[in-house]
């Protein structure tokens, strides 16, 4: 496999956008990403499309409205994966030198829906009494809150963080700073998850172009080298033996720093799974950023706000800036690459080289969950 | 790249399922391709499913049940070209050696809707103002009655051909024989349509196992060798130019052709995307079967059938075998399996060793089609 890179990238603010076809999100996404790599449209040699509600040919109606045609499109799910599914086959076909630039799009329109959480897969059983995802996040909470030293107030500290980097990000759902009494107070979704504790429904649509290094070098500007690639689905077996240890992250986490010949320390800034606050710290664990166990104190001690050792989720993370399912693993993607190229505005982490996002789709029957990937990038100038 | 092969087939009948799962309707389907290749579960290095209904996360539904996991799973939809898309990634992880056994799975429920046509994707704006599939094949229809030598009775006899291959098919949705009569006295659908002339509402589901040649040594058994696999989708100016000539098909027929090496002269058996009889007679020009502006004397002088040039849909085809959307692609491929490995009992294709899939998915405004795929196979002992 030869290098492949990232050298350009868009999104639109994420939020309620109920006027907005999924073209109308993903069109602006995709002309930014475009033009801040310095190429044209005709140059696309590939499409992936992450999605998981668009209906079917999302992506072929997306290419249609930027006016291209002619060339392989293809539609991927893996729900809150999606995107970065789409992203990891893109990386592929670059990589295995099918193609020199390849399009990836992440989009999803949540406001289609009546709001507040969705039986997703309502064929599962699990779904069926009731597992829906608050649900299955509120019993890892409980479980966090009996084995741990940690409280409610810890929880909470994790929606404060997001909202407060929320504030600096204009692609925000949400940009107002909160309390930890005041996450505290909010409506109980599933105890002890409150409202202000869960991601928000939203719309939103995110881009990136993944060149080869010929094309890069003949653009000539910034670029983030796809260092890691990961994509695994969940065990049958064992996946829920402990709540607290999603094996799919651990395991995606293990395979993608061996991958990128790097380890957690190594790493400036990371966009991670926050579907739920209990979800990042689950997640800090499982992603190597402290040992398993010290996940509160490590949280308590500012590691991984600004300041810290590394800036977990500057965009907002899905709790501030928004979850619209199959946009977010390219949204987070597009966040690295602003940081990585020293173009974050206000909420830049100075200095950051190196970048790891993170999105695990799914949590079904039996399984840890459904599809995690992760991916590490470099700035390569 | 190196060879990849397929090794195992299996699918479902075809028909209605009402009562039936997305993973009740893959499960033995998949069973039976890995039970006709000889590997297995714990062989399976990855997964991709197409589907275009079964919603978040379908093949992680499936896989689970078969009591697997820890492997990449991605799901697929290109519309009709889902199950063809999934294979043409499976192709391409096998053969840039990504792995050694990947599982492509092709499912869809059409049941779980109304029934009739399903104006699939209704943000479109054409699709609001009507135009749904059977109207678009049926003004096809309309100019391939103005402008060829041709009359109704030549389109019913594209269904007549396919309901008398279907009888033979113990996998077909319909295993009746129809006559011109009988299908130009059916209900009309969008004239010159008939009921009998639009492939069916149904379920189904297939499963084929793609391999590295060092596991298709190691099995030993039986094998088809991807020779092409292509898929593109349509053009945004100039796709309806000529109605009567699908670019999309004409350029992916080309495309496979020059990777197989192979000339449509070569080909024994071809399982085209037949979903209106229309169809059938448009594909056989775009896919070189015969010259353009000839296919309707190509049908009528038995070319097409048991005896002729080249048997195209011994299946019986969408119009008998049915068409559950995201399975037809794969469902092509494992009857083509079946006439090259010289298993496909009394509607055995003799001497076959050279096949064609084709399905088109999509039509959409201004495209010719959302995605189309083409794939050529040899049998290899």
């Amino acid at each position: 496999m030869r290098d492949s890179f990232i050298v350009g990238a868009g999104m639109i603010p994420m939020g309620r956008h109920r006027e907005s076809s999924y073209p109308g999100l993903a069109v602006p996404a995709v002309l930014d990403a475009l033009e801040s790599a310095g190429l044209r449209r005709a140059e696309i040699g590939a499409v992936y499309c992450g999605h998981a509600f668009g209906g079917m040919l999302t992506g072929q109606r997306i290419v249609k409205e930027i006016g291209i045609g002619g060339i392989p499109v293809t539609n991927v799910d893996n729900a809150c994966s999606g995107g970065a599914t789409a992203l990891h086959e893109a990386h592929r076909a670059v990589a295995d030198g099918h193609h020199e630039v390849v399009l990836v799009i992440g989009v999803d329109k949540l406001t289609q829906f009546g709001g507040g959480t969705l039986p997703l897969v309502t064929e599962d059983w699990e779904v069926q009494q009731g597992m829906v995802m608050p649900a299955l996040y509120a019993m890892r909470a409980r479980r966090y809150l009996h084995e741990r030293d940690a409280s409610v107030e810890d929880l909470a500290s994790v929606s404060v963080k997001a909202r407060r980097h929320g504030v600096a990000n204009p692609y925000a759902q949400f940009r107002a700073e909160v309390t930890v009494e005041q996450v505290l107070a909010a409506r109980p979704i599933a105890d002890p998850l409150t409202l202000l504790q869960c991601c928000p429904t939203g719309d939103g649509a995110a881009a990136v172009l993944v060149v080869s290094d010929a094309v890069r070098r003949r653009l000539g500007g910034p670029a983030l080298r796809i260092a890691a690639s990961v994509l695994h689905s969940g065990q049958v077996i064992g996946g829920f033996r402990d709540m607290l240890r999603p094996e799919i992250t651990f395991e995606s986490a293990r395979e993608a720093y061996e991958q990128a010949g790097v380890s957690p320390r190594d790493i400036d800034v990371v966009e991670l799974h926050d579907a739920f606050s209990i979800a990042e710290l689950v997640y800090y664990e499982a992603l190597g950023l402290c040992p398993v166990g010290e996940s509160t104190g490590f949280l308590r001690s500012g590691a991984t706000t600004y300041g810290g050792e590394v800036v977990v989720n500057p965009s907002g993370g899905l709790l501030a800036k928004g979850h619209p399912v199959g946009a977010s693993g390219v949204a987070q993607v597009v966040e690295v690459f602003w940081h990585l190229t020293g173009t974050a505005g206000t909420r830049q982490v100075d200095g950051a080289r190196l970048g790891l996002t993170h999105v695990t789709g799914g949590g079904i029957s039996g399984l840890d969950h459904g599809a995690c990937t992760v991916h590490i990038f470099e700035h390569v100038g």
